[in-house]
């Protein structure tokens, strides 16, 4: 058994030879990862329902259980999720910028990989397969600290990435799932091996990372998403997106939380609350809310720091306010910048919400639940993130890769370029390329 | 006097008018900034003088009274600099994917303001001048804490700065001026109100800050670049070039402070210090260097610790390697992922180094000097990067812009494209487009 830090540097030297490898080589290997995955049904399925009686036993939660139970449908799925990982185009080996500084000194900024990178996930075997295929994919070594109840799964898995690398002389320590709470605390003091980390669960455990670690985080504490009613939205629509926003998969992170009603729509409260009463979902409100709609359909709101929960189930919030100005400050103080939408038909309205609301994903008479790696075309997502830097928003391939400067001269000096007899730079823009593998 | 919170505020809520400004209203600001600065040369020079007084008399040193004190060629200079930047193509608004998600479903990644910067900037004028002028281009908030020594003259600038944003309608608080390290340990202190944090100075601001704040931090602590000199080398160009990687400006980051030599290259190294003493460079070394180049020349570096000094003056150290594995090795383990160069003829030794040394820029057969901001065609920096996420290495405009997904729909709901009768994505491109304004 190597510790946590012996795999991080296995991981890191790993990364080098993931780093230069081709484009048909990482698909060969994503390849035969799917291959093997559903070639494995029955073998997955018994692995699994080891671990779905040892939850049961353990009297886990139902939505966890659900979550870590695999059928034949879900490994169809996992596997064909591999397939399109593959089938995505090379993240890795672009030239992003690429000048004549000077006769024959050349720069050119190059799409890398981060290196090494470390996920924190919960149960889901699906979200598992799924990293591992977006970090070979982009070249990153990841070492995933996966929940303990999906051991017997996570392993079969770690066997099928394995045999699929060694089949291709590819380092098995360039993947490697690591168990036990106290892993992750080593996870996080290995900031001289490890990148990026990427914590998958709950705010409790994003919270943990963020604040016990200097290597960069990528992810999302709260999905605190809102939807704003304003006077000209066609309230038809409104309560269709909101239903669609609440029920579609409550404990996603990009469900609704909170509808802002404008007073002008006070009237259709009511049509609001019964439709999400039809669908079972319970609804908390404002003071004028509850005196709209009545007190036995609406739970009165009496703190404040209730506007910031999140539910992650059948329950949701609403405000009326005065105008798109308070709804825009309710977004600021309780919102957490993750997604927010607008349902209006006043385009100049739309423009300034879309504009000022500063979440990394803004919606116009749309579901929030559009705000996913896969809806928004980046293929797959490891995440979304509510940072302020990029990557920001749900994180596809391109965001996991970074660049480097490289330059090459002949014996140029710098003292050249400077002073009173300077020789001036040429700055000329040479042709881009994407790798040619 | 506002406390800094509330000039923090204030900059966020100016950082909204900054988002929206047109690039012609941005670049006539700064034009009026350029001219200001330089049809006010006297004016300039007598309040500088104060400071410098001021620094005289209190005892500090040359190096930052020489960095403090303005000519009126460095005048002309600060302005010319800002002409420059105002001549920058537009940072803001691109569209940087633009995807027809389904007919009506159309998404936007746009590049926006990050909104608060935060920079905290010792004494010299010019780099405050450049502050503001690339936060004002790139419409960011800037809030700019400056040495005190500079008092005078930075109240002057922020004048200057002030009236060309009243004459255009743009408010003042979109840049401010702080004096006092209190106000350093206040503004760290303010995550919800700042976005970016840029520490320029010396290790332990930078260090002080990555410490002790939530926000992200733009810098670097420290800059140890290597020079490694291949067995394939031509010496002559590495003599050249680790000249003027060393005493071109021997404070500057990108200075070379270690010089890595393969043992085939052993008879070179009395050439190599003869050429540095006559630059007047101390010379510090392995035992092997020693022995080689005399106890009178080198001074024998006793403790593995004083590789990973950053001289900033004229000294440097020599190491002999055994090959390019141990040159990398020593890089790994004392380098700050700054800047590192390969002399080498031999093209395949020059790809390993470039592609495996995980630095910000990594350089062959030119000077370390040359990883700047300005050379690289940037336009100006704002400083250079460490971390491994972008922005990495010089960060220049691009540097200064996020981005936001932007989802317009006519009443999608996601429930449609999930289930068995799912429809399906389109995911058309949609022609990409750059800020027409």
């Amino acid at each position: 058994m190597h510790s946590v830090k012996e795999i991080a540097q296995q991981a890191k030297s790993a990364g080098k030879t993931l780093a230069t490898l081709e484009s048909q080589k990482k698909n060969a290997i994503l390849q035969l990862f799917a291959d093997k995955i559903d070639g494995s049904v029955a073998e997955l399925m018994k692995v699994n329902s080891r671990d779905v009686a040892d939850a049961v036993s353990a009297a886990l939660n139902s939505a966890l259980i659900d979550r870590l139970r695999l059928t034949d449908a879900k490994i169809h799925q996992m596997a064909d999720a591999v397939r399109q990982v593959s089938s995505l185009p090379e993240p890795v080996g672009h030239v992003l910028r690429h000048t004549l500084l000077d006769d024959g000194l050349i720069l050119r900024q190059i799409a890398v990989p981060y290196g090494t990178v470390a996920a924190i996930v919960e149960s889901r075997p699906d979200a598992v397969v799924q990293l591992m295929s977006l970090m070979m994919k982009s070249s990153n070594a990841l070492i995933v600290k996966a929940g303990q109840e999906a051991t017997h799964t996570v392993k079969l898995i770690q066997r099928f990435m394995h045999e699929s690398l060694l089949q291709h002389g590819v380092p098995c320590s360039s993947v490697t799932v690591v168990h036990g709470r106290e892993a992750v605390a080593e996870l996080l003091k290995l900031d001289s091996l490890i990148d990026l980390v990427i914590p998958r669960g709950s705010k409790e455990l994003v919270q943990y990372v963020q604040r016990n670690t200097r290597i960069p985080v990528l992810g999302h504490a709260d999905g605190i998403c809102h939807v704003y009613v304003d006077t000209d939205a066609d309230l038809q629509m409104a309560t269709r997106i909101i239903i669609d926003a609440k029920t579609q998969a409550p404990s996603a992170c990009n469900a609704v939380e909170t509808v802002l009603v404008h007073r002008n729509a006070l009237e259709w409260i009511p049509v609001l609350v019964t439709a999400l009463k039809q669908c079972g979902v319970r609804v908390n409100g404002c003071s004028q809310t509850v005196a709209i709609a009545g007190v036995d359909c609406v739970t009165l709101i009496t703190e404040d720091s209730d506007w910031a929960v999140e539910y992650g189930e059948l329950a949701v919030a609403i405000k009326i306010v005065s105008d798109l100005e308070a709804a825009m400050a309710h977004i600021r103080t309780f919102g957490s910048r993750h997604t927010d939408a607008i349902i209006t038909a006043n385009a100049a309205t739309a423009e300034r919400f879309l504009h000022e609301v500063d979440s990394a994903n803004v919606v116009h008479n749309a579901s929030t639940r559009f705000s996913d790696g896969y809806r928004y075309g980046l293929g797959a997502e490891v995440g979304i993130s509510t940072g302020k830097l990029p990557p920001r928003g749900p994180v596809g391939l391109d965001g996991l890769v970074t660049y480097k400067w490289v330059l090459c001269g002949n014996g140029h000096v710098s003292a050249q370029y400077q002073g009173v007899d300077a020789k001036p730079f040429k700055h000329v823009p040479l042709p881009l390329s994407s790798p040619a593998r």
